[in-house]
């Protein structure tokens, strides 16, 4: 084979995710409320825009310390201690990352080996899986169960594991299921871990967004801390999406190797970006609590119409910007399924598929549009379905 | 061995960088003058800052594209088109990076598979071997030679050619020789590539950057845009180096495949850095170009302080940031003389040991430091190696 055709497989393997299709769908049409997208409309709090622009009026953006700044991974030490229940050294055990994106990318490639496997209990967030492939290693996929509330089955998991599984990863709250793993499922967890020698991985980006309190963080839990990767951003709760900003504190037998990938990655992280995570960390509480009340609300909202839909179940949502209901009385294919709804709906979803083939059936539906949106997008939905519902 | 303590060992292999050593003996010292940072203390032009606050005073930095706006690609593939001489479709063919490292990164993972070979010339900048590395490929380095004003010598890199090579990695104008290849040695290049089926990837960052018009794009030769990958950024020219934001254009047929890694890895490129990006594209060229001339005045001066002292053999610059004097008459540990001269002359500079064992015996001096910086540090580097010479 020619060197122009030759592609590593490990990459070419690597699942393209459909969103082409719904995006194509899209144009066709305007302005359709949203209920697909993980991306809010929302500004950052003013403490954090105020103090960036401050920053950047000098116009000054030069590279910075390869693992962010060495007062932001402190400030930070500090929260994951106060708030997180995590002990992380800020020389030896954080590193600040391009988003969460590039931190889950630089530990995979660090502990995974060709054929190494990875349990991905899910429906999952489809990077999981994807960062799994791209390592050449192999994504074991383990069913939540919807009728258990998509709570983790610890004997199904104990069951998929093998001489060659190395970790596992979630999240928590859930991108996409919206619930949350309480105390005693964390617990358990750990110890599955603990008992098989496994790497933890867990991604708390929706840390913040929950009805009751947050679970713990799992790399807080007794010996766990030599064998957890806590994954955490400030996409969410401070509305920095596009500033691709977050951060990974693992073991300190690990992190020199991820720290060393992660420079030949990405040289340092975005000065700007830093300091809008460093401004994160000061912002007033009042400046955040609304944003998360309303997201919660809207949440609420949408979770209380659709499953008052005829012939839909829904899980009830426990924080996160989610819900994931089952539409498999109208659809097996949710692409189709999904593609219908903006044509004949005037609405915007995502199918389950895109977090696997255990969320075919299913739709993931957001409430990262204004409320107005969300309240348009479930009416649409309600008409829709009541619709078909009669016409059966 | 236990999963908490296993790593690739394509990763652990990664070189570390020794800088380490050299901060450590920055610290104990205040204010030295800097020619080892390859960190310009400039501003952004007042364009771009301007485009750049005035977009985020909104306070919205939501994703965007994965492969970065489309409005930034078309003006991007313009430029490429009318300056560079490369046709690259916006689509197709481009796409926007947090960096060039991380676009080196996506590219080598994608075309790279272990016990491939990658051809360096060398020295070389550090990142070409150590993603070759982090690929689990061979990086086989070739002798540029000093005598030859570290031109590529085409026999040379013909013999080091095996079944195994895939690819030849190098940067033009070069960090870290300051030196531009012309049109004949890119002509030669891209014949060995045609002949030998090799895949190219060059660095253009220090395009803007030369004495005298820059060389042609090897992407712009005839049959070469099927196996060439053309790295660029915004960092050098628009001192946007903490913004991470570059591109890659490179072949149709590959491009695919190194996109759906780029999102694996980033998700989509910085917001606030994709609007710097758009504004550098607008920015008027009297706001650049006596930061241009400034640059090259400082090369200027220092290559020609350099070159008169007494041993020392300096090949002339053609461009970048950087000069490459060999100080073998002084030291055949550049690490222990760079040192040395942090201690004893007051000035830091970088160990040509940092660009390859072939490095070794030189120093990396660079112009980022305020003129009046460049001029002290000079003056320290040559009274002390006056001194030197007086004692021998």
């Amino acid at each position: 084979m020619k060197n122009t055709d030759r592609i590593n497989p490990a990459i070419a393997a690597i699942p393209q995710t459909k969103r082409d299709a719904i995006n194509a769908a899209i144009q066709r049409k305007k302005n359709l409320p949203n209920l697909a997208a993980g991306n809010p409309v929302m500004p950052m709090p003013k403490t954090i825009t105020d103090r960036t622009m401050a920053f950047l009026s000098a116009g000054f953006v030069r590279y910075t310390d390869y693992y962010g700044f060495p007062e932001l991974r402190r400030r930070l030490s500090e929260v994951l201690q106060s708030q997180w229940g995590i002990a992380a050294n800020p020389e030896s055990e954080l590193l600040i990352t391009s988003g969460i994106q590039e931190g889950l990318y630089v530990v995979m490639r660090t502990i995974l080996q060709p054929g190494d496997e990875v349990l991905i209990p899910s429906p999952h967030y489809g990077t999981y899986f994807q960062n799994t492939v791209a390592c050449g290693a192999v994504p074991i996929v383990v069913p939540l169960d919807e009728a258990e509330g998509f709570q983790p089955d610890i004997d199904r998991l104990a069951r998929a594991i093998t001489p060659r599984t190395r970790a596992i990863v979630f999240c928590n709250p859930s991108n996409p299921l919206g619930v949350v793993w309480p105390r005693a499922a964390i617990e358990r967890i750990a110890d599955l871990a603990r008992r098989h020698d496994l790497i933890v991985l867990v991604d708390e980006i929706y840390r913040d967004f929950v009805f009751e309190a947050p679970p713990p963080s799992i790399a807080g839990l007794e010996d766990m801390r030599i064998r957890t990767f806590t994954f955490g951003g400030f996409s969410k709760t401070y509305m920095m999406m596009g500033l691709r900003i977050g951060f990974v504190a693992g073991p300190p037998a690990l992190m020199p190797t991820v720290k060393k990938l992660h420079y030949c990655l990405t040289l340092c992280p975005s000065v700007i970006a830093q300091v809008a995570a460093q401004a994160a960390l000061d912002c007033p509480v009042d400046e955040v609590r609304p944003v998360i009340t309303e997201f919660l609300d809207k949440l609420q909202l949408l979770y209380r119409g659709i499953s008052s839909l005829p012939g839909v179940r829904c899980v009830p949502p426990g924080g996160s910007f989610y819900i994931f209901p089952n539409f498999r009385a109208y659809s097996s294919d949710s692409m189709a399924l999904a593609l219908r709804l903006i044509e004949d709906a005037d609405v915007i979803t995502l199918p389950g598929s895109e977090f696997g083939e255990l969320g075919e059936g299913f739709l993931r539906l957001s409430v990262c549009a204004p409320k107005a949106d969300v309240e348009e997008g479930l009416k649409r939905l309600q008409v829709f379905f009541q619709r078909c519902a009669r016409n059966e």
